[in-house]
């Protein structure tokens, strides 16, 4: 099991790459890696629809490679992988809504680009390890609480069969050609740097600029059970998840706390010091993507790794909205 | 549950696609439906590493409409699927081996072409039921036997993962869109027509050609417990799937008779009255794509639909020797 001598000694000094570096998770692992003194190469495309902003790494700017390329470019992806001690591939297509209007794009950023960045890494850096964001979505509608790996997979969306297919070109990388390849299926990961111009990442973000611009939110039915894992909290599991050698080779659960939404709801209320919500019926053009309630058994993880979930969600949510309403103008 | 009559009368007069209709099993479908009087496309491109011959479908030939084109090809195939009744999705890069050698080629007809396939079906024949041909190495290595639909999905090759992709979009596209889409799992299925040149759809092929070439044929291990499907067997669930209501919207494992690979081999030689095979050990640089001993729990699928294997083991080798014993020529 890892402890925290060896995350420190493990990234110390290693040329790390990250994928998607420029957005919410991203930027914000690069941030704990820099602290770790990492030698950080951060590829981004930033394409607008994305969560890429060159503000989510401007206190360690100076100090990183940033790299404005396409996970889609396989030359550019070749030559910025050379070197790579770590690579942590957060590049994707995230939004639900713009895999349906458009799932060519989805495909081409969610399945092809993995796989040929899979080739390049057999090639370019066959010993790095690799940590794949997965995602809960490939789960679709829960027949079962909590979650556990073993659940079926039916994704709801066809972002979330690509994301499925794209963990599992990791896994079997792995079993195949030995690559140290570990994929996170994340949860609702919330904090500050993510999305809240719109629900392209998760409606969490809707909810804090709304708080912060002083109108009410938008709480679709409220019932619903889901979990919530705060960034460093997620940023860690990335951390522990390369280094782990139980981890190599197998897709894990990320979770954190769960609670319903109107709980979620009330909650940021609070740690606002004031707000309001407005329940309604759940879209009817959105219910054939709905999942219902969610939350994830994370049990293999914590057992892998040694990994915990520190930040409440209080503590969280008034972090989230701290940094946010410092920077809201960059972000809205 | 769909009765004989059904069949008949489903498919008489109807416009049925099927896509890899010069195919193994495309080809025997077509047959099928010709007897049924279906007003029968086959569409299929002819690719020489694929199974596809117009000689399978000779004596149909001049009573069935054949397009070479391919999948990949969006403009014709929204061409091809106007006034579709039925489609039967059979086209695809079937080879682990040459999934792994060329990964992106496997993706664009496995995955990218179902996509744009299911985008054109949703806007030219919304109505009609779609049933695709997925395939048992979704799940990889058995961890419980027999394995069941509910059994985790590790693919052991590319193939296998853009299988499962292609799949997932059939039953998303039900889900979301409202296509009547199921999926067949299929496992080792065999018969006449089935390509005999190389191993590209199953050894079984190479077995048969050398039993009637007089050469013995090597069997590596032979210890692995295997379930086979005579390929009429198959085409019967297919054109069930179509028409049964409680199909819609389900992928469903196919299986058929199980034995050890040896007792396979010595059946073989059985039907054939003589030949020979030496047992060796399973290929080292094979290894990461064997799975070991697979059988289907197919109870799902019949009880959705009434279907039931017909033919033994034995009659089926029998056929198959006696097709290719009049036809070698076409098929080596």
């Amino acid at each position: 099991m890892p402890e925290a001598a060896d995350v420190a000694s493990a990234y110390a000094g290693a040329r790390v790459v990250i994928t998607g570096g420029l957005g919410f998770i991203g930027s914000t692992l690069a941030l704990r890696l820099a602290e770790l003194g990492a030698d950080l190469l951060l590829v981004d495309n930033l394409f607008p629809e994305a969560g890429g902003t060159l503000f989510n790494v401007a206190p360690i700017r100076e100090r990183v490679a940033i790299e404005i390329a396409d996970i889609r470019d396989v030359r550019a992806m070749r030559q910025l992988l050379r070197g790579c001690r770590y690579l942590f591939n957060l590049a994707a297509q995230t939004s639900h809504m713009d895999s349906m209007a458009d799932p060519e794009t989805d495909l081409a950023i969610n399945c092809r680009a993995q796989l040929t960045l899979l080739e390049a890494c057999r090639e370019i850096c066959p010993e790095a390890p690799i940590v794949y964001a997965s995602t809960r979505q490939i789960y679709g509608r829960p027949r079962r609480l909590p979650v556990d790996e073993g659940h079926p997979l039916r994704p709801v969306d066809v972002n979330g069969v690509n994301k499925m297919a794209g963990e599992a070109y990791h896994i079997l990388f792995h079993d195949v050609y030995g690559l140290h390849a570990a994929a996170l299926r994340l949860t609702n990961t919330y904090g500050p740097r993510m999305r809240i111009r719109d629900a392209r990442q998760t409606f969490v973000g809707v909810w804090l600029r709304a708080v912060l611009e002083g109108r009410a939110f938008e709480v679709w039915n409220g019932a619903q059970l889901r979990d919530f894992t705060y960034v460093d909290d997620a940023v860690e599991a990335f951390l522990l998840a390369a280094i782990a050698p139980a981890a190599t080779g197998r897709a894990f659960n990320i979770g954190g706390e769960h609670l319903r939404l109107r709980a979620l709801a009330q909650a940021l209320i609070a740690a606002n010091g004031g707000g309001s919500f407005e329940t309604r019926d759940f879209p009817a053009e959105r219910k054939r993507i709905d999942i219902g309630d969610y939350y994830a058994d994370d049990s293999a993880f914590r057992a892998a790794t040694g990994w915990a979930p520190k930040i409440p969600i209080a503590t969280g949510l008034a972090r989230s909205l701290d940094y946010f309403r410092r920077n809201l103008a960059e972000y809205r």
